[in-house]
């Protein structure tokens, strides 16, 4: 008797999911709606928007090679643009993984914090955190030239908490979406202090999903360079949304990182130098050796919607009560390398 | 320049943190509410309670100990005594961890699945994933002998959704709320069907938030028997709330779980024997050596309250607009050793 927790979670990037075909009546997994998807709703992520990272090989001398995917404009183009030079300026070779921080971060960048910067990296401003948004006159339907399409997750218990947006309940904003890959949530501004809430025009931001990439820094004013990264690897942390730039996410080998051990000093920082992984090299995708072809499937087609709300309502056999809803970081982006044909 | 990522991120289970003391105008950290709650809101897990579970050392030959707090009544008492008997059998020593899925569970128990059981262990049924609720008349608390008090994370956009219940929006449920230190949802007992929601009486669930430990099991109507468990390690898999038992949660040492390489099998099953980590031994905490004590922070306290509003509302230093809000799954109940006088 193998019990097993569940036959499908459709939580793992690139998770093989067997088919229920037989049963007598069936709902597919979210995993077989992907899998199901057409050749055309899968879109290229091109190269240049890939960043590479090699670490030293682990203790069984296997390589070890995560990639992140760069955002798309309009987000945070300041600080991928001080990425791109950094990493065309071989900045990280040489440099280590240094935080490794239980149910939240792993972080690199230099752990001398002497290394000099190459010349010409932007100041970016706090309101770069997110982008405002122009509200148009269609129910459920996020306009603009960047979310161009609102997931209805549902069905829920009552209506939309915001007019505009879709039927969907999110604990940190209005509610959410995605373009190009990316989670993002959607609110007006809000200023709270002890006794108000001051309510600005709407705006859109990337939210801190597992597996997003963002930009260390110290206090307001500071941004970050983005010379300084992590990724999550726990519970979302979306009390940094709006606070901390984001910039992308890993599309593939983030169990490098997120099966690393846990750090001993203060918020995870390695407080020996032989417990840093080393960083061989950080290229743009353009510029690294056998880098695969890498797709997302469109967060505008109709498998992604069908794959989201199988998320919100799971009903493949494993399941007896679907949840009848779900956040927006239970919804991954599917990614995968691009069939070989 | 020291680029970090926060001063305070208040998820480690026993994060230190630094005092913001002599800023002009502060607001605490949760970490730091948390340090300053008084001796009596803190309350002590019986050592009966706690499931203490002893892996082979690691690499290095340190030891690997993870603490579990078994869930206290009414919720899952069938298969929390099954694991009681279990224990007291010292039925896992010699099993061993048999999958690790990145973003989603560690689970162990016997890798041969031909270990014969003990006899005596109870069957029990699906209807035991919830708890029926019955609805008192005082806004936003749970009444019962069960739910005592909720905590109101907010301020939030509107009213709150469920007129009984706390002013809190949760994805998968009407409200959320805590109670010794377990993660509880509330909701109508919903019936989802393609056409259709079929509302009866009310339902309070634990939530499959990180490091809470349940049952394996096979499809329905098994629901397990308690000899196969798991914890989660990624984003809260809420999707399995009510369909799956919650037994408790790993109030130390998650870390020796969450760090262990993925498996490369189907769903993170470990595919060779040498890969699996052997457990040498599954006590009680009241018959395990060299158990301390350990308390939590009661989820009924003044300070319970402040930490849950702060980590909704961020406003240490670190942190440039708070988010208004935030899920169950981000306000982790404090447990600590006691300290010693």
């Amino acid at each position: 008797m193998k019990r097993i927790l569940t036959y499908a979670t459709g939580t793992a990037l690139f998770a093989a999911l067997p088919s229920f075909a037989q049963e007598a009546k069936t709902y597919p997994a979210p995993g077989e709606i992907v899998a199901a998807a057409k050749a055309e709703e899968w879109i290229a992520i091109a190269p240049s928007d890939l960043l590479v990272m090699d670490l030293a090989p682990d203790a069984k001398s296997k390589p070890r090679r995560v990639v992140i995917q760069l955002m798309p404009a309009p987000f945070s183009q300041g600080w991928i643009g001080n990425i791109r030079k950094l990493a065309t300026a071989k900045w990280w070779d040489g440099t280590s993984i240094n935080r490794v921080q239980d149910n939240y971060v792993v972080q690199w960048g230099d752990a001398t914090d002497k290394k000099a910067l190459p010349e010409g990296l932007a100041v970016v401003p706090e309101s770069a955190y997110a982008t405002q948004y122009v509200p148009g006159a269609i129910a459920r339907r996020w306009e603009g030239n960047v979310v161009t399409q609102a997931v209805t997750v549902g069905p829920r218990y009552g209506g939309s908490i915001y007019p505009e947006g879709p039927n969907i309940y999110d604990s940190f904003s209005q509610s959410y979406s995605f373009v190009s890959g990316i989670p993002l949530a959607l609110s007006k501004n809000r200023v709270v202090t002890d006794t108000s809430i001051t309510v600005t025009p709407h705006e859109i931001w990337p939210v801190h999903c597992y597996g997003m990439v963002g930009v260390g820094r110290n206090l307001s004013p500071d941004t970050g360079i983005g010379a300084e990264l992590y990724t999550v690897i726990g519970h979302a942390p979306r009390h940094l949304d709006r606070n901390i730039a984001l910039v992308g996410r890993v599309i593939e080998g983030i169990e490098h990182l997120s099966s690393l051990p846990r750090g001993t000093g203060a918020l995870g920082f390695y407080e020996k130098d032989e417990e840093r992984v080393p960083i061989i090299s950080v290229r743009l995708g353009n510029a690294a050796n056998d880098v695969p072809a890498f797709e997302y499937l469109s967060t505008e087609s109709a498998s992604f919607t069908a794959y989201a709300n199988a998320r919100a309502n799971r009903r493949d056999p494993f399941f007896i009560r679907p949840a009848g809803g779900t956040d927006i970081c239970n919804i991954p982006v599917p990614v995968r390398r691009k069939p070989v044909k």
